[in-house]
């Protein structure tokens, strides 16, 4: 029963290569050549209409970790979404399934956390669902959110910054923007999220004062977006770096050089993935965005992160390449070699 | 650990008294003055900037029943959600949750099944989510499809024939627009829905040959309001018609008088309520709405409803009424009672 041929395994949910054939063969027949950017693009969110369209269900454990909760993280993900597309997030809506037998002092705080993270971003609950399930039938609870946003001056300002170096056919952040020679930005330090997970879960024997890093970017994109010339932008949640990455690189076309050296890690986070064996370039965040900018304006775009509270530690940490193929990455002892897409899950079920 | 009070039960998401309660309690913290139509509503979707904008997750047992399976119902349900604002709806998100070890093969089926029903609504998946949850951590599989639409030229029209016999403040479907003396119309036969999902069901020893009435209703509302003088509709799923009809006295202030023996039921479907115990003011539908339309057209939308395939079977039940309070039963025996919303669930996880 647990051949990935014929029944779905925990592989098709690691946001890996798994997760991608299953979406291709299953719901991109759903894909009916709709929207300016549309199903097809399988990016963070659709526009139609001129509208910023996302959703994303929460099944994260535990649901309370350091550093967040699964309100938080509910909020934070679709405001992202929205955000990495360019869009100004406008309004939500919650859908949460819950097992009965579930404590209304839980509620009470996940709710709490939802009203506090939406107003961090100054966005809207707007309309909700709420069912139960029989107890046994579900793991506590899962969140449901979806969001819409639109178009702001300050995306129209970086696409004309932007087309200062190359004719751009979208004029929201995706992929196929991405030219040769663009500098590939993080917005800080990677792998606190999934860290803070897998410390925060009963019996891991390790200890670590990391908290996640979720936080909704909607704000620090604005800022980067006044500066201009960003082609792109994604948050490297499920499957990390080397998901994200690869996407780029097989939606534009070209290929990515990374150096690790030049990747923000915190020192007790990094030993931490080395003593449990992870690879940096594969685990999740919550709170980061990597960011495509042409080299003209990747300085001024830096500058700015560095002032937000968002991005601290942003850093450039590799260039767009048209005379490589694939994900490569430059490694700290100065080897180099090719980054695919995860197949497994280092930290399931974080997100 | 089963006290309401303390925990979330199952009567929590019954789409009763319980579960409004749990809304006010918990989620209404999170309105804060947005939209046109915002969440202190409660109402089928939120409107935001002209935009409809809707969620609704589903966790039906079985996923395949008699009429219909959990695809075509996720689909249906938040067509019907925008349609029950006045929306037109023009795109959806799908995200699906899945418990590791189900079968492809289901999988298949179900996306067949969006995809049929979202080619008969004429509207589109644009975006999506995709999650595994570890087995025996839920029961199979949830959906939830968020949607967005836009006002019609139909609503248009509709609130011009409306606004010949009252002032309107909302341009939506709302029950702030009832008014003394409206007609309230059901589309067609009650029960069907349920009772299929019971009869589907393992070990249920009755037998029955109805099908679920699941379907998209925007198409047959498009033709409503083209009639014009709807004031507002809503579906009669979760907690059906009392529910509904109380969510209808409660927002608008007044009575709502109906006739036990004007409302549409199978024969055999009657036969089955009587004999499981079932109290039809109670049972979910999936592809029925319950209108009030001005006196003065509702002789025409009635007519116009009975020339689609979705309402041949609509009738006018009841009445809006000034001078009565809560919503009233005139029984099949001549009685009178009052219909509360409903405690309990007869058939849980309808939808």
């Amino acid at each position: 029963m647990s051949d990935p041929k014929s029944v779905i395994t925990r592989l098709h949910g690691a946001g890996g290569a798994y997760m991608h054939n299953l979406i291709k063969e299953y719901f991109l027949q759903l894909y009916d050549g709709y929207g300016e950017v549309g199903l097809d693009v399988l990016d963070d969110g659709a526009v139609i209409n001129g509208i910023v369209f996302t959703t994303d269900s929460f099944t994260v454990r535990p649901l309370f970790f350091k550093g967040g909760d699964i309100g938080r993280l509910a909020v934070s993900g679709t405001v992202n979404d929205i955000a990495m597309m360019g869009g100004d997030p406008i309004a939500l809506s919650l859908g949460v399934v819950i097992e009965e037998g579930f404590p209304k002092s839980d509620l009470a705080k996940i709710v709490e956390s939802i009203k506090n993270t939406v107003e961090e971003a100054g966005v809207h609950i707007v309309t909700g669902d709420t069912k139960v399930m029989e107890k046994g039938s579900l793991d506590k609870m899962i969140i449901n959110t979806s969001g819409i946003g639109v178009a702001s001056d300050a995306l129209k300002y970086n696409f004309t910054v932007l087309r200062k170096t190359r004719q751009v056919k979208y004029e929201w952040l995706v992929p196929m923007n991405l030219r040769d020679g663009d500098k590939i930005i993080v917005s800080g330090n990677i792998g606190d999220h999934a860290i803070a997970i897998l410390s925060s879960r009963q019996g891991i024997e390790f200890e670590i004062n990391v908290e996640s890093d979720v936080a909704p970017l909607n704000k620090m994109m604005k800022a980067v977006l006044e500066v201009g010339g960003v082609a792109d932008a994604k948050d490297p949640t499920r499957g990390g770096l080397a998901d994200l990455l690869n996407d780029w690189s097989e939606k534009s076309g070209l290929g990515i050089y990374i150096r690790e050296n030049d990747i923000p890690v915190r020192e007790d986070v990094r030993n931490a993935i080395e003593f449990l064996g992870l690879d940096l370039m594969e685990l999740g965040n919550e709170g980061k965005a990597v960011l495509a900018v042409s080299p003209e304006m990747a300085r001024d775009v830096l500058d700015t992160l560095h002032k937000t509270p968002w991005g601290k530690n942003a850093a450039i940490i590799g260039e767009v390449r048209k005379d490589i193929q694939g994900v490569i990455l430059e490694t700290a002892v100065g080897g180099k070699r090719l980054v695919t897409r995860p197949v497994g899950d280092p930290v399931p079920r974080i997100c």
